[in-house]
């Protein structure tokens, strides 16, 4: 028998919790393994939680769970990098193997975790931390282990999915789909987290640190979030055969890795532009494997909970096995950064200007993106408004942020102009 | 180092062997692994694969791997269940770990062949048996190993998804297509067993015996293939919502688990109804992660390598960590079978009736579906040819298929209905 504890009894604890309970058999009958559930450590221990618990498994002390010799594996699902720092280093130099699904403090702290586990040759599983109850580490760690990674692809923040799929559906503006997910409890009464990329960024620097094999954290990311988009451009992507999703996109080119977060418009013929609602889907471009994608649920109690078990049986079979201390970054060699600057980044490119219906500015802009090798696909230029600023749309070809950066700085300077020009990546093939 | 074997030096052993020889520093640095390719034993050693290999690796003689006190893992990629057999039982009681592609022999020798690996204390790795580079395997016996999994559906044929790609979008005939097919590569000169569903059959026996810890085997799985499929279904499954897959579907209801293979309408809302050409994906339901899909290329050199060489990393881990021995079906108690009868399983379906257009005949079907408790959610009838025979076409709610066939075989019987009736069981949600 090999006894867990869990310290932090919030949604994914409970779903975690509940699927040790019900799901013990199961789990017995495939693998051998035997888990026993022995503590669970909340401040609240009086709320119910809609689980029938043995007694006596319940504490407030997330100490009892570190010094109970018993356990051999402890879930950290506390939140947030201070407290759940304290457990985690605790629980590792106490010898504990230690499952967590917190993605803020590995994008924070993995370094200091990573070496701390090394040390004391136990396990860390953090499954859980990225895409729900998609296996998408277990995936990159060892389904694709073959493999050069060359691009990975990932809607990973439920929430901004959630709310770029209404505002497509509904042709609603952001704030107005913000309120709604917030009072169907997909959104977080301060959602900055979410809706400003960070929690993208987040996952995105811990699948990067699998697939370059370097130890990326929250800091290398560039990262912009979705409260500035509009309708309008949804619309547009829309009748340019695009669907706008929030990317977390990492790439190897040359050697150099890039490490970006931000709305992407990505063709409607691909497979991730159809992964809607609170969905999440990654997408992984390998050398030997070529392009293969993971679908599922990326938060909530059981998703997660899944997720969260699943590393709890592959640590207890380490156990059984007598193979602990290998459940590491990945990588046994950590390589350099080689951070690609976004500078420059090549990327296809939608822009969005506010101009004046005027003769010749049609001219004056392309003029500056030619000046600058940026060359365009195709313009959409609508209501006509003679001497008023109406929306005119380009889309371009593959150009250099730097250069990208330049071009707009011109444009938005021109009297035709009216306000700053509106910049979205484009992701996918260029055909002509 | 850890010495390699491979026997069958055909496509997917010419893309494993490069990935060998290729990837050997990026796996190295990810695991700790050095992977030695030592030898491969094919009838052909002259032919140019593309590939610079060592000197000495080839051999003709499969017997030389299976001697060498060196090699560790033998992969067999042999195929077929004769000599294919005797290579993989042969290395298992070497005491050799092996690594395999072979669906149709682990679907008909599967019990024989994991007792023997249990019994010599060694691994058998089946990932690229299934959904090519799609880590499906791992993702079933590890990734998901907290969930009770309720449902498969899967397009696990890379053939006829492409044949019944093509029908979709050019409005053609499946034998066109398939001589397409068999010109480009994607169908054997005799396609029987990919077209008839063996294929899909033989990778579904293996996906159960996974998911529900018992030994199911080709025998158990329901097939029907897709030869008979005629694009007017496809464009009448269109007009209803629906894209016409051969799925392959395994569900546990009740204790009892059902296993087919079949032509099948999949909603078009639905993320597995896009997957199409070559690719495969998997949808997997469990109780605690809830809908997850895995999508991928399905067969090729180098995605199959990708799967094989993943074997073949996890188990040099295992030997690394001595931990061999364990790699076995993915469940220590094999459970009874307990099979659904293909009569009692239940769906909605899809008939095409070829009928005289006359007054009377629509409540004629209408009536004897009725009798037998199958009711109806739409109706398509649509050329008025008075007296002569027309295409109508019936869509149901779910029903029993025992009711199914007896309903069809009295409909059949009427005057007014010419030639037998197309039956294509439906999937997806009951909306009304």
């Amino acid at each position: 028998m090999i006894h867990v504890g869990i310290v932090g009894f919030g949604t994914v604890g409970t779903g975690t919790a509940r699927i040790l309970l019900e799901n013990r058999t199961v789990i017995r009958e495939r693998t051998g393994l035997d888990l026993n559930l022995k503590k669970i450590a909340d401040l609240d221990i009086k709320r119910n939680r809609g689980l029938r618990l043995p007694k006596g498994v319940l504490t407030t002390k997330a100490g009892e769970l570190i010094n109970d010799p018993d356990i051999q594996i402890i879930v950290e699902l506390v939140g947030g990098t201070t407290f759940a720092r304290d457990i985690m280093l605790g629980a590792l130099k106490a010898g504990k193997h230690v499952v967590t699904a917190n993605k803020a403090l590995l994008a924070t702290y993995g370094g200091e975790i990573f070496r701390t586990a090394k040390k004391h040759k136990v396990d860390v599983g953090f499954e859980a931390s990225v895409g729900g109850g998609i296996p998408i580490i277990k995936v990159l760690r060892e389904g694709l282990v073959a493999n050069r990674i060359q691009a990975i692809y990932g809607i990973i923040n439920g929430t901004t999915n959630y709310i770029l799929t209404k505002m497509t559906d509904e042709k609603a503006e952001f704030s107005e789909v913000l309120k709604e997910a917030q009072k169907l409890g997909y959104a977080e009464a301060d959602p900055t987290y979410d809706i400003e990329g960070t929690d993208s960024a987040h996952k995105l620097s811990i699948l990067a640190s699998l697939a370059y094999g370097a130890s990326y954290s929250i800091k290398d990311v560039y990262t912009e979030g979705i409260s500035w988009i509009s309708p309008m451009d949804i619309e547009f992507a829309r009748e340019l055969g695009y669907k706008l999703k929030l990317l977390a996109i990492t790439k190897e080119t040359d050697g150099r890795v890039e490490l970006r977060v931000h709305p992407t418009m990505v063709p409607e013929g691909y497979l991730i532009s159809k992964v809607d609602g609170v969905y999440n889907a990654i997408y992984v471009e390998g050398d030997a494997v070529g392009s293969t994608l993971y679908y599922g649920r990326g938060a909530g109690d059981m998703p997660t909970g899944s997720a969260v078990v699943g590393d709890i049986v592959d640590i207890a079979k380490n156990i059984a096995c007598g193979s602990t201390g290998n459940a590491l970054t990945g990588s046994v060699t950590v390589k350099p950064k080689n951070l690609m600057k976004m500078d420059d980044v090549i990327s296809m490119y939608y822009f969005r200007f506010s101009a004046l219906d005027r003769p010749g500015v049609l001219s004056k802009i392309s003029g500056i993106l030619g000046k600058y090798n940026i060359s365009i696909i195709s313009v959409i230029q609508k209501a006509r408004q003679i001497g008023k600023a109406v929306p005119l749309v380009v889309l371009t070809h593959l150009a250099r942020e730097r250069d990208v950066i330049k071009a707009l700085r011109e444009i938005n300077r021109l009297p035709v102009v009216a306000g700053k020009a509106v910049c979205i990546r484009v992701e996918g093939k260029e055909t002509e």
